[in-house]
């Protein structure tokens, strides 16, 4: 074990943390000043951080009961650890919370990572041009931070080989999303593209089947035979998808829910469709 | 249209509104003394409790761009106005949020109900006894009330015909449940019982196959051949089945997941479910 991987705990200081950055949104957190630094938190989301060999950590803030958890997970060794100066803080429950938003559900553990570098379009599909079957999620326009994270951990429940994101209406990787998406960050390629309709198009040039989830389409998803290549397309809820990315699809289809009371949360009609299509494929891992 | 019923918007006084009735949680909220009141908002949730001919509703807050609204379902006149007395009060949005836990996406519109009188188990099973298909879901222990409020809405949007859930570890069937709901509140019945394990008895008694969803289960739901009288029993997050509540179900079942991310969030599970099961019948309305 490198001497640097061991754990010093600290008693948690103010100081330590540097200056009050809130323009990150985490007005009680003083942050230091890394380069566009992340927060998460949850038992999940931060141990598969720490598992994860391409996450970057900064630093970790847990409490005496995690402590057994964070010396095995550095033992492990898995984690790329900040040119050898991870900081770890041993915190008690109480100053964890203050450091959060209100009500956020640490479970006894923070950490300050770096982002993940960011996979490419291009890179996907030149990666997938020789499977015999792909599934990938496009997102157009789903912002609510809870709802995404949901999305993140079913796509990554069901192997989706990757999700598409329209860049400047998607929230940041961490917090809350990272919450719900429970690890799932770590497991899932997550592509940030400008224009949705034409990364479908392009999706589409590559050999991939583009469905599109909607309320309003007459095909049933429970009817219909799915490609092994397949983009699904999943908009807003209550919005649904904007009409050109709505066009560019090369079929649509809803679920078969009630008249009387047909709507889902959009995290779970996502579910749904990934349970679906891989449903009718040979499960692969 | 009774006189009663008519809309007389008036401007909201913290004085109209009474004491403060902080044992509820909604420390802001000064609810008149009103026998164990209910808080529901959000457009959905407040809309379809007006639409319920069943639910009382004691008081509406709502903004000035949900006026039209409001008046269109006075009009409609399908709700019950306490003995004539429903009060309406138009608000600016910011004071309707300062009502309401920090973060309640009220959408305008807030009100205070009566609860809707509990239906029996008896009463379902008695009515259920003559039909050829019936599905109910059982809860053990679903306590967040984010999760159980995405369940309650799949489970009116895939017209399961009742929730069964455990009295005392149950959350008050409102605020931030019934927004997760979306107006589901008013759409299924939910059966408040003692012991989980005695009603699954119950309800096999008197005809149901009872499967329990399970993560270490070996049958997939999705290779199974799933019987028209169903009760599907679902636990909490991360703890999954209580002993006794696995061991009195027919059938244990998995979902499909991953082996390197297996785990999914319990309202997302339990969507997939209702899903699979109304895939496998002949859908009914």
């Amino acid at each position: 074990m490198n001497k640097s991987k061991k754990v010093k705990p600290t008693n948690f200081s103010s100081k330590s943390t540097g200056r009050n950055n809130s323009k990150n949104g985490y007005k009680n957190l003083k942050l230091a000043s890394y380069p566009d630094p992340l927060l998460l938190w949850g038992r999940h989301a931060v141990t598969a951080a720490l598992e994860n060999p391409l996450r970057r950590i900064y630093e970790v803030f847990f409490t005496e009961s995690n402590q057994d958890k964070i010396h095995a997970l550095i033992k492990q060794g898995s984690f790329e650890l900040e040119n050898g100066n991870t900081k770890f803080h041993v915190v008690p429950s109480k100053e964890l919370a203050a450091l959060l938003p209100e009500n956020s559900v640490h479970q006894g553990i923070v950490a300050i990572v770096k982002p993940l570098e960011p996979e490419k379009l291009d890179y996907l599909i030149n990666e997938m041009r020789e499977n015999r079957t792909s599934f990938v999620v496009v997102l157009d326009q789903v912002t609510d931070p809870h709802n995404l994270g949901a999305v993140i951990r079913s796509a990554a429940a069901f192997s989706a080989d990757a999700i598409i994101v329209h860049d400047r209406s998607t929230p940041r990787l961490d917090g809350v999303l990272g919450k719900a998406a429970s690890g799932a960050l770590e497991n899932i390629s997550i592509i940030r593209i400008k224009n949705i309709a034409r990364a479908i198009e392009q999706l589409k040039k590559n050999g991939f089947w583009c469905l599109g989830l909607s309320d309003s389409a007459l095909n049933d998803l429970s009817n219909m035979q799915i490609p092994t290549k397949t983009a699904l397309v999943l908009g807003a809820e209550g919005m649904g998808l904007r009409r050109l990315t709505r066009d560019t699809c090369d079929e649509l289809a809803r679920l078969p829910t009630s008249s009387n009371f047909p709507t889902l949360n959009i995290s779970n009609a996502a579910s749904i469709s990934f349970y679906e299509i891989r449903r009718q494929w040979p499960f692969l891992e």
